[in-house]
């Protein structure tokens, strides 16, 4: 994937900062790996899917087990394992008559690890927002 | 915020490895951190903000400079904004008249930058799902 845009050039004078703005035109995203990337995130916005991945992150589990840990039907944590599976962010290993899910490499744990620790960062700091 | 989850145990015999539930559920985040997690990225979820922080993790940038780049006008590159830096996604830099936005910390671009080679990585490779 090209995942770099084209981006129309416009005149010097629209931009208050122009040579900033050339730099960044070079090196932003196209349209289309950005909404690859907005799926990619889309998917982690559910506190059930987030559990998983965080749970994975530690070991590889089973789906009963994962099931039990979070207290979910098994079928309703394989319908999110798949979902996972879908989008590359977890892959399975097969042992006997049993599947173990894991991570699918280390930006997912990385990027599990940096949300947490921001999510932490946010709850810690003075809010902007009026929180509920 | 404890983002430690209590886990009420469960009978050794309901899972299959007890030994690494135990370790997993030590370490597992509580749902209220999964939560805050999963509200991140939630808001990560979409194709205009993902470019905004892709753009802001080349350069700071005004908003009618981000607005130019991106193609949308600059009250809704403003709102998008609002919403990154209630999140501490984004900050600000006041220089004279003008302001400038920047990525809130190292983790947010790590974030978009595991986000976007996971999303490259997943375009590359041969797709489990059925693509539109």
């Amino acid at each position: 994937m090209n995942i770099r845009a084209h981006v129309p050039p416009r005149r010097a004078a629209e931009f208050a900062d122009d040579s900033r703005v050339r730099r960044v035109r070079r090196a932003l995203v196209s349209p289309d790996a950005a909404l690859a990337l907005a799926e990619t995130f889309s998917l982690l916005g559910d506190p059930t899917r987030t559990r998983i991945l965080h749970a994975l992150s530690v070991d590889e589990l089973c789906v009963s087990d994962l099931a039990g840990l979070l207290g979910v039907s098994p079928s309703a944590a394989s319908h999110q394992l798949r979902l996972l599976r879908d989008r590359r962010l977890v892959a399975v290993r097969r042992q006997g008559k049993r599947t173990y899910y894991h991570l699918q490499d280390e930006h997912i744990r990385t990027l599990v690890d940096m949300g947490l620790s921001h999510a932490a960062e946010d709850a810690a700091a003075p809010s902007r927002r009026r929180r509920g």
